[in-house]
């Protein structure tokens, strides 16, 4: 992923370790582990009670690409260890394929040689090797433009925070397990997630990415539109099915002369009076804030039985998802979305020459 | 774009002419130009009356790539000449910024040395490369593996059809000017868009492809999966704000119990009762119909008097878009949908070997 | 070729035309016509003597990209039209496989869809995109950074040029048919080449490249060294079959005492005393001239009786190559070695950030 | 490097560990670490009393990718712990520019904060990670097409092997330090490496590298040729100045009628008589051996005094290079040149679809 700063991740579900690669970034940037364990700590499993209790620290060790606390322009590579599989709740169900899995399509995509544990390849537990990348490009977005990034929950299942976002609430998004900057919403947004679990059924929802600070000329027209670049990467998360870009799917309803964004010169900048378009124009960043929304699917892993076919002998059967799973993966979502965020503006930073090969 | 079948696009509004190479393609495939003229004439201006008036008749000349009516391999060069031009339009709005045009971005990136002249790289007129590339993309994936592409209008401003699509009125797309399968909806459509032309104002919608007869294992886990390179392309058509695949936006709102999509043997072939999936299970294709929707904005070009900025003097001013606009692109997108997917879809079938290098 | 500037090319040596799309460059470069007609006339057939008399004036017109004399930072497409084709006198060895060329290998791979026509995409005729590339590359090499490239015939057979090269006698290159920079030489050369000629035969030879005022710090360790692409760009040409750098296969051997460049200081900057490296340590420019010599085949059409296979019926038969056929390619390769050596050095430029995406 | 076959490597002389990402490589292939370990003993320090010293034994570990003894599609990772790294042998010469290495232009590109320890990046050392690509590239061609590269020592300094290598004497090539096949010529290289260490000075050399059984159609015309993708591999290793196939540089000096090879039908297959031009015609395979000689500069740490210049104080020096190097170190790359080779023709057989993605 990327073309400057190029994010390579590697590793499985329930194999030794996942780690990733990122090339491309500059040398001279202040980096130690510290930077990308705060955001991974963010992600990181077993942190609440409306998430999975595997038991994962999700310690990164880097092991190439720094040197005396600096970035060297050499391939960053970091490492987890893989503590707390628990690959036996996967045997039972090796055969029948869970619903919302990527069970069938793996198999019949490598004839079987996938490792299924856990989901292999397939897990959400690589969204970790998207965070160890992405903190560094978030740091490095901060520290050379003073770019930042915001994502948080904006709905779970039918709750939807009213509030609109603005910085003063940033703070407020770590503060609860729903990560939304609204406390209110966010309680209830947590007793759903509760309460879904309790029926054994999962929820789904949606997180919102504001990012502030962004220079005018960030992006490509046609194909390397930022627009382009941020949904592929959007879509690299499992259980990602739909992104919208400012008004998005409600723009297509209105008139152009309610949607068209009006220019205005503020403290003698050009800027919209308005951001229907999410600070993107012709696929190329208007320096207005780049504003996304990205909508989860509900978490595929039940305990309800579900009915189902079993892959081998294609018969009917029936199975529980077992296993210590997520009810809604949403809550953990946010660093993710921030992290593909930045590794995507960060490419096109380097790109556009905004930040050069050497700090 | 792409990685094993690559296009290239070239070409401004106003510039001679526009084009497109298309590299990879397998060799031994039957193709004409008549095959890329008749979709390149479902996306021509002028071609009904809620569209442009621009008269432009987009011939295409095949220049390299094809011999004795067969592709040889080597890349295939289209090119179409532009006619029409009425670059006059646009001399006196050329430090006018249009609100939700790339006028203001364009400029700050290359700093003025774009060619502005109706809209220039970043005008709707570049997705006739996109179509060049796309038709050989859906005449292959039909002629090697019988996949069917239908991309169709489901929704004007606030009209939206409610029939569910299925093949049998696939043939009805093209018999109305709206470019939807469900006469009556095209009909009200139509109505919509004369309206809002009347009021110098402009409509958006959204576009639905669906895709047929689809093999199981096209697309790759995380960063190269289906939905990133699908939506990927979707965002390099110009207005378009939103993507969703399956259940989308809709299915972030749902319980797992839901919205999971249960298997069950069909004709001896595993396939799911419902397709909340929209095709795609962890980036791959399972059997079941790719379904995505896509979202246009209105269309940013509208007669009405708009408050804006000059460029070059930072002074308020006012504007009214002259020059011959659609009231509304969505009528004219299906090709370029069907086109963009046939693209991902034909690179994804080379990259799995479904299709070899010679056909 | 290459990953900022991006040079796609197509068409074949019978086929209506030939062509470039050059994407990456960036806006602000003045550029027309002209720029890339001076060289293409250095490569051109039909120029003197010793080189075939295929009529070709390779005219080439420049339809997108530039506007007001100037690049705009969108791709440049450049087309030239095919006019003295014989494709007649390729019909009666359609089967015969040439020795020496790719008939065999290129049926083979194609399973006969290719377009066998002189060669088709496989012919000679083919480097003139890499011209028009390369002319603007060259272009925008000397205009931002002052670089200056000087590619030059240093052996035809067994004659060798003894001088050493320098700026000065650069401007003798073009002045003799053999693009010698060294007139006694050359006109060895030449006599030597009519001589193969009349005798049925071909000759091969060496082109070097010599290209000042480097900057220090182009290229990257390991799999982007500036030699990986420039050889890797000198291997795109037909008859090319060994590349070295400096003191190449002759510094094999050496001893490292002998072989080592000392760092000295002159005019208060770092260079070597000798350049045995050619320029290059590490992958990256070292500010040194960078110096690379280039083996080509004697050309493979020739007029003497060879024996062969019948490509259908695998017998065994003769064949004389008729058609208008370089005796000798070297002294028309200048042109296309400077080509794809600013190609390589302008990306590479662009890469480090010495050129920006503006001029 | 690759576009199928991706391989991506990490890690410094002295940093904590060294590896690789092969990204591509088709499920089902049988693996483990032993595959590796094996060519990895090969290219190890401290084999024999003509390399360096330095005490590392290279143990491979496979963390991600492989899953019951075999591939699964997903990215393979490698890793080797560095051990014996001496930095304090470097501390001395930190800003003493070392002739012939790559500590000024590494010091230039990145001002100052590259890892220079041993190299950092741009050591020989790296090539390890080539191996562990490579080894598994040759495993997937010896297995799924029987396809086998030999790479051996052909030239040390001026000895020269005069044997023509064939399959009968590739046995020999690991029987001795030299690994040169010819027994009586691999001792006298060996004698010439031990007195030139004795001076205080090391040599160079040349390796071919010849593959056996090629299938017909590898490689693509212009840009993607066989020629272009394995000098631009060869390039990646350090000390490599020169590359050339078949006949090469001496074929320069031959007329056509000599440097043609001829087809013949041998054992109803269409063959070459002779094989001047290296397996390859027009970029592809011609099923013939594809031969390739690689030149090897001496090595540039010597322990003889040498003049430079310190890089801080831009004052003329001197130095003498301490630590554990190589006197020459081409007898630890045959196994580099076979990994590189291997995962050059891997990719193009799977871009070809002569390798499937599962085996």
């Amino acid at each position: 992923m990327g073309r400057r700063l190029v994010l390579t991740s590697f590793g499985e579900s329930h194999g030794k370790s996942i780690g990733a690669v990122l090339d491309g970034c500059p040398a001279g940037l202040e980096l130690d582990e510290k930077d990308i364990q705060k955001m991974l700590d963010q992600r990181r499993p077993g942190q609440s009670s409306i998430c999975t209790q595997r038991k994962e620290k999700d310690i990164v060790e880097i092991i190439s690409g720094v040197f005396q606390r600096h970035t060297t322009g050499a391939p960053i590579t970091m490492i987890i260890q893989n503590n707390d599989q628990k690959s036996r709740d996967y045997d039972s169900l090796r055969t029948k394929l869970r619903p919302g899995h990527s069970d069938y399509t793996a198999a019949e995509k490598y004839r079987g040689y996938n490792d299924y544990r856990g989901g292999g390849r397939f897990s959400g537990r690589l969204t970790a090797t998207h965070v160890m990348g992405g903190a560094i490009a978030r740091k490095l977005l901060k520290t050379a433009l003073n770019i930042r990034t915001n994502s948080y929950t904006t709905q779970i299942g039918k709750t939807c925070m009213k509030k609109e976002f603005n910085e003063k609430i940033a703070g407020m998004i770590y503060k609860n397990d729903a990560r939304c900057p609204d406390a209110k919403t966010a309680k209830t947004m947590k007793s759903d997630i509760i309460n879904a679990r309790k029926n054994g059924d999962s929820l789904g929802g949606i997180i919102e990415s504001v990012t502030l600070n962004m220079p005018v000329g960030l992006g490509e027209p046609i194909f390397g539109s930022l627009e382009s670049d941020l949904s592929s990467a959007m879509f690299s998360i499992p259980s990602v099915k739909g992104v919208e870009f400012g008004s998005g799917f409600e723009g297509a309803k209105k008139y152009g002369s309610e949607n068209n964004d009006l220019y205005v010169v503020k403290r003698n900048k050009i800027v919209t009076s308005t951001n229907n378009s999410g600070g993107i124009l012709g696929g190329i960043s208007n320096g207005m804030p780049i504003v996304m929304r990205v909508a989860f699917k509900p978490a595929s892993s039940i305990a309800k039985k579900q009915d189902t076919i079993d892959y081998k002998t294609k018969k009917r059967t029936t199975l529980r998802v077992k296993g210590r799973h997520d009810p809604c993966v949403v809550p953990r979502a946010p660093p993710v979305v921030d992290s593909l965020v930045s590794l995507v503006l960060a490419d096109h930073a380097l790109i556009s020459g905004k930040i050069g090969p050497v700090l």
